[in-house]
């Protein structure tokens, strides 16, 4: 058995290709870990996506995966481990529930939070180190927590914590955060939120748990230790294209390099939609009205392709 | 005083672009003559814009009407008739209610319907030729109908109408109708709905209000004449453009030729989004993405000019 497609991903880009997919009549099949992808992990209302004035990250992917649901495809999950080329299209692997044949794919599978490569990170995961603040902010009830970053994710996590932490840091390595206006303002109204910046992190320490995290103020190079049990990583994403090396061309982010108009990637018949792509706006309403041009793209050349192999036999 | 920005519109495209212009700070004024543009038109239920598994179209404009409302940015009910370069950006004239000015204009006017250009259609306008069946439709109970045009939108046309009507003919004007198979599918389990297809339309009679249409089949070059009293058209749209033509280029089809990524026209600070543009996947969610990618290149552009003029005083 073939499918026609395959989606890789179940974020805003995904679920959209889901459902133009089955809505094309395409035999298609989703694979992702979970449904949601970052707007899971939104620690503020979600209020930019066009429809909903206000809906929790939650929320709005509870309604997008029910609106999948609807169509007749099928949704496995599972990870992809590995896409390469076939005769008939690509073979896609997964990490447990095995291979998949289709005659095209999207890649929808978006972004990862980067890490902080600082020694003691990789020992406290799920120890007080964390890369989903709204997943893990609410153990940390009336304790101590520092934010790294002081970009936008970084100030709304930061908000999100001061309504259940003790006392919150955001600690930002350049001179000065780069959070919107608005975000700056809503912080500085906090008794609570405290904004350190030229604030190297140095290292996470603690025995069992995260008990403190040294940072190096870079202006006059002296070392400063914070007591804090939990540290939430908001320095950006990293694209998860691991899985389909050697067949799309990446930018210098690794970002899949894509024709904006049709999703095209380097390779025929593989596709490429969302955050995972060179497209400079990163937003839940892009991300998806790029899933559903994927589609197109996919079902235009899936119908060029029959029409070929028709052809071939006469 | 000026704006940073004007959008022309007030589609799935323009409101989106009002939404982020408001959230990203930008003094801005959004004309249009209604909101929704052609989401409002649309006789079966929108199932295709993510979040909303079934919703009229009516009430996606309502909810996107009102998360507009919610910024602050200001509305204008007018139509545009013109925008011209100043030294400053843009001049924007209304047809009522005087002109504007702004640093970057955003044009998401839509498309129009197409008109089909035969004797008879109008001095019928009004009087049973009309261009929007779900708001004609209701009209026509009980009455015989004829929809010209067998893409989506005559199919989808004609199934609203088939549940108000007696009696439903798509007229054709190829051999072949061009709508999907799921439409053909519903249709063809309508009792009331006959399609004719090599159908090329000929006039439109009658003495006060429609009552007959007169078609060729362009097979065998014969005459024929169906008694109705309603005719919608549903043969596509021409993009809304007359206001701004030098500006921009067009392609074939009298779109207006983008960068995809920044939605660019040719002329620095004027950008597009929405089925205005030579994007070639007509659909809610891509206009509604296109307008935030506008925004945000708009936003850009603004910056950019500010910092330049600010360095000009030095």
């Amino acid at each position: 058995m073939i499918y026609d497609l395959i989606i890789i991903g179940g974020g805003p880009a995904g679920v959209t290709a889901g459902i133009y997919a089955g809505r094309q009549g395409l035999k298609a099949l989703l694979i992702t870990k979970s449904f949601g992808g970052q707007m899971g992990l939104k620690t503020v209302e979600i209020e930019n996506y066009p429809g909903f004035e206000h809906i929790s990250g939650l929320d709005l992917v509870k309604k997008f995966e029910q609106h999948l649901r609807q169509q007749k495809i099928e949704a496995l999950a599972d990870e992809v481990g590995k896409v390469v080329k076939s005769k008939e299209g690509f073979l896609v692997s997964c990490e447990n529930k095995g291979q998949f044949r289709a005659r095209a794919v999207i890649i929808a599978s978006g972004a990862d939070p980067r890490p902080l490569e600082a020694p003691g990170e990789k020992e406290f995961i799920g120890r007080g180190v964390s890369y989903c603040t709204v997943c893990d902010g609410p153990m940390f009830a009336a304790k101590r927590v520092a934010v790294v970053g002081g970009g936008n994710s970084g100030f709304e996590a930061a908000i999100f914590l001061s309504r259940i932490a003790k006392k919150v840091y955001i600690l930002e390595a350049a001179p000065k955060v780069a959070a919107s206006q608005a975000n700056q303002q809503i912080a500085k109204k906090s008794s609570k939120i405290e904004v350190i910046t030229s604030a190297g992190l140095k290292e996470i320490k603690g025995k069992k748990f995260v008990e403190e995290v040294v940072y190096e103020d870079t202006g006059v190079k002296k070392s400063h230790i914070l007591k804090v049990e939990g540290i939430f990583v908001e320095i950006g994403s990293v694209p998860a294209t691991g899985f389909v090396k050697g067949l799309v061309v990446f930018n210098k982010k690794d970002e899949i390099k894509i024709d904006p108009r049709t999703c095209a990637t380097k390779t025929p018949g593989l596709f490429a939609a969302g955050d995972v792509t060179d497209m400079k706006v990163k937003q839940i309403i892009v991300a998806a009205g790029q899933g559903c041009q994927a589609v197109f793209g996919a079902y235009n050349y899936i119908n060029k392709k029959s029409v070929q192999s028709v052809r071939g036999i006469f």
